[in-house]
């Protein structure tokens, strides 16, 4: 039988995060995770595949608010989808989420799998968001160039929303680097 | 004494992927690949770091050739450079090589562990590139945006160039490519 542990998958993330920022990735295991927060190693399983998705469970909520406002936003050209989409899930990170996801960053970067891992999810959601576009009529190579930049704006927006001394939110941060991403574009629109 | 065996390199490329294509890249052994060109196994170590290295010892050129193109181009906005650089290094891919990317494209999809090198490869191009656009004196985010987008646009052209029945030339599709991602970017220019 699978008890219900009220909040385990939360304080399993926080615990799991602060020990990898205190003793390292590598060094921290499944054990002394579930054990910081009165759990079981069995525990730790029934809501983690491994070590490492304890920093990657929520891509795949992320992709799916990605693919759904994509779904829903309004006609218009391929960047108007992804300039709503990029707005929708911004809701994800809250304030309250920027330290997390900051400490979050710091473990990855200073691990190659990890580092491999986030890789994989990037490239995962741009397969997601482009069949998006598909959906919506988009075609080739359309929509893998949308996608791409989409993926492209989230990630340099995200970088900065993480960086040391930033206070915009991940929504003014995300709706200025489209804006730069504009004027890059326009910038050489003459030949 | 390392001996000089001319063309080995190349020999064992051609080698090395007729043998994935034919019989999967897992089922494929370095003794098999050296031994089908008359050479030891020892001397594939000289010229390779591991059977996977076959199909990726060719960007190191190809991130010098991007990262040589963006320094000695003329003076402009970063799309511009990227332009550039992306007219540049279609040189290396002349249409007798066509048939051979090809082949390693189709060899690299078929294996989780290759399409995650692939991808770490083209992060580590992208990372090249920004260090080129800051060496121009283009600030982040637009150096970081500018490199994802050459790298994008280098991707999807690269992958249409091996699409079959597609005739035209890299430079051609990488001009063409380039074309669509500004019209892309030009119809959201009104928010």
């Amino acid at each position: 039988m699978v008890r219900w542990e009220p909040g385990a998958t939360d304080r399993l993330r926080v615990a799991a995060l602060e020990l990898y920022v205190e003793q390292g990735f590598e060094q921290t295991t499944v054990g002394e995770i579930a054990k910081s927060v009165g759990l079981t190693e069995r525990t730790f399983f029934r809501h983690f595949a491994d070590k490492k998705e304890v920093l990657f469970d929520g891509q795949d909520q992320l992709q799916q608010a990605f693919v759904d406002a994509i779904a829903a936003a309004p006609p218009g050209p391929p960047l108007s989808l992804i300039a709503t989409a990029l707005t929708e899930v911004t809701g994800f990170f809250p304030e309250e989420r920027r330290t997390w996801s900051r400490q979050r960053h710091q473990v990855i970067q200073a691990n190659q799998p990890l580092k491999e891992r986030e890789l994989l999810k990037l490239a995962g959601l741009t397969t997601a968001i482009t069949e998006a576009l598909r959906d919506r009529g988009i075609k080739d190579p359309a929509a893998t160039l949308a996608a791409q930049t989409c993926v492209t704006v989230f990630s340099v927006a995200f970088r900065q929303w993480i960086a040391d001394g930033e206070t915009r939110s991940l929504a003014d941060v995300s709706r200025d680097t489209l804006a730069e991403f504009k004027i890059l574009a326009l910038e050489t629109a003459e030949p």
